[in-house]
């Protein structure tokens, strides 16, 4: 099956924003054993729409779009493929009960122009919109299947992953079991980590081997086919034991972990609690924790001292000290970590502060961040970063770096006596 | 002119690396005035390739190619083009010695492959590449002009900038100024808005007229030609004011403004400091006004508050209160605005409060926030949302809010006697 992919939006096309959503499906699809050919994008201009539609029928079996579903007359996908294929748009119920009562929910008055969001190609297999309004929909005709996203991501990972993909699956009517694994790393680049897995990557069909970076993180995507679960699940385990003998410590979980999901994993399993007093990344440690549902039971809370005088009057840091050291040092750090542990009574205090850019802070250049980790049973300990980015990343970066320094920490407490 | 962005690229189609070249090129177009009405994203498929070519001279003047310009046998887009087109590749001497020096400075060996990419289309003119090896092109026949560009973003941006752009503008012959202001709502739906200025949508060629959504904002961007600047900034301005005259009270900022950065200019034209007592949020609310750089001035800290105990021993909010009205409250918020406002001694205190999901929480169904804020010279108020996103969407709407109401609160205290 060979698929394209059209993305409509005249604001991809003024470079508003990039084609992610190309991106994704073309992952999920891969996994599948689908291959895309074709990436198209094409404004909300109806008739350059329906050309590309009829290109992309001589070259593709399956086609997908993704956006212009919503309510306003810009948004004229199903409206196109209505009139290119002679298909009526009739009203579907569910959708349209669905749209009013997110409008009641949200205590906003519903406009007239809402409505037509809930207008479907006859004879299609609506997709349900679990965080949005506009429905999806699965059109097939002899030669061809039409799929259409909505636009926004949040609303069309979602539908592809759990309305979409299970339907493509039985069109494909194919023995074949595709079975992936995503491995994740942290403390490594991606070319270190290409040149240590190179001859895997060159030689490896069965199972496929992808490399990825993003965010300081890197991840290798294994990818199996067999006739059976288990035989495409054994040639997975074998090339993984291989890359795990020589990457393995820099591995710190699997598919949809994070490196805060595996912090909760760990806190959860000791009954360990967490807080944390924050400067320079102010609050964005503790929120990245609380992204993972039920870190409640491990994240107690926390200060934010972004200035010196909340750091001494209301975490109690030695005023001395800070004259001496300067806001972002080692001593710092670690006071702040030992005195939010006494404070909020946790097992363990993290304590951050640094400069995050554009200026220096602290008498230290732009970049730098100190990180203190205090633990019962042990002195505090420190660790000094020296970020190049821009401030939001470096930011970014020293909660990331946080995360993975703790969980090492923790897991070379090998008897966890804290 | 029009123009048509070709990707070249099977890493693209296999979903590992979104196309945010065709983003970059198109936004640089935008400025220009040439009207992009595709992208196409083809692999590394000579067959395809040319198809992909002959589908663009059909529907656009200029075709611009990224990737496929390196060393390796994958690397096809001048060799697609040159076929295509009947021009030959040349030698390009001064490509060449670029680089066999760049191999001498890093002290590599340079191997065979790596003079292919030194080839140029006869009678072309040389993109050179200050950032990498491959260099670029730009080839005009009677019909069309092609420019070729390499993949990576470190390579092409520069290029496009330095190189291409200049030449475009020559070859535009034109003299037109392009002038553009985005305008910024917040607390009202696309739709809606669009119902609002459907007129202007419908008729206004001069300045366009460009509505986009995403997380929570909606932004109009205006665009205006003219042969001065004057005449396109005032085009600009008669439009803007029919706009604000109708939905300004929805209106935030403009251009790179952020709810953050308005909040942020509000605190510190009038002396003002903020500190916040988060439970749901964890930390982002104050985490996203500190993305901000300068915020220093106005936030002193705060607190996060996950835990009921926290709540009441650290924050001083009332057992009692909590125990009748639940933590997931209206008193609940305001009270940690006040005592956050207090402990911190500043002149405005927020408390946010509520069940981000998957879960309830306090007896309240997820998506429920109330927000609270405490300033100087009032009673505490505060605000309930019931929000229906997943858990990440729910707490990052909650902040977006939060800043949306303090901006509007602070704005009603006409003389600001806080």
């Amino acid at each position: 099956m060979k698929a394209e992919i059209i993305a409509v939006g005249s604001e991809l096309l003024l470079g508003q924003i990039s084609n992610t959503n190309a991106r994704y499906i073309s992952s999920q699809l891969a996994e599948l054993g689908i291959d895309v050919y074709y990436h198209t994008v094409v404004g909300d201009n109806p008739a350059r729409l329906v050309e590309s539609i009829q290109i992309a029928e001589n070259r593709a079996d399956l086609i997908i779009f993704t956006g212009g579903l919503g309510p306003t007359k810009d948004d004229l996908t199903k409206e196109a493929i209505s009139s290119h294929l002679g298909k009526r748009l009739v009203m579907d119920d569910h959708a349209l009960f669905y749209i009013e009562d997110f409008f009641k929910r949200m205590n906003r008055v519903m406009t007239e122009n809402n409505k037509k969001q809930a207008l479907v190609l006859e004879g299609c297999t609506v997709l349900e919109n679990k965080h949005g309004m506009a429905p999806g929909m699965l059109l097939s005709t002899d030669k061809h299947a039409y799929i259409l996203l909505p636009g926004p991501p949040k609303e069309m990972e979602p539908m592809f992953q759990f309305e979409a993909k299970p339907l493509l699956q039985k069109l494909l009517h194919k023995e074949t079991i595709i079975m992936s694994q995503v491995i994740r790393f942290y403390g490594i680049g991606e070319a270190e980590l290409e040149t240590k897995v190179q001859d895997l990557l060159e030689k490896q069909t069965n199972p496929t081997l992808a490399p990825l970076a993003s965010d300081g993180e890197v991840t290798l995507r294994l990818t199996a086919k067999s006739a059976t679960e288990d035989d495409a699940w054994q040639k997975i385990e074998e090339l993984q034991a291989e890359i795990l003998d020589r990457v393995g410590k820099y591995v710190y979980g699997y598919n949809n972990d994070s490196l805060a999901s595996k912090l909760r994993e760990i806190l959860i399993d000791h009954s360990l609690t967490i807080s944390a007093a924050e400067s320079m990344t102010a609050g964005l440690f503790q929120s990245e924790l609380a992204a993972v549902p039920g870190m409640g039971e491990a994240l107690v809370g926390g200060m934010i001292t972004y200035t010196e005088q909340i750091k001494v009057e209301q975490l109690g840091v030695d005023k001395q000290m800070i004259a001496s050291k300067g806001v972002v040092s080692s001593e710092c750090a670690e006071e702040m970590a030992t005195r939010i542990k006494e404070k909020f009574g946790t097992h363990i205090g993290i304590g951050i502060t640094g400069a995050a850019g554009p200026d220096g802070h602290g008498g230290q250049p732009p970049g730098t961040v100190w990180i203190g980790i205090a633990l019962d049973h042990m002195a505090p300990v420190s660790y000094k970063l020296s970020l190049s980015g821009m401030r939001n990343t470096n930011r970014l970066r020293a909660v990331k770096f946080t995360i993975h320094y703790l969980i090492r920490l923790l897991r070379e407490q090998k008897e966890l006596k804290i």
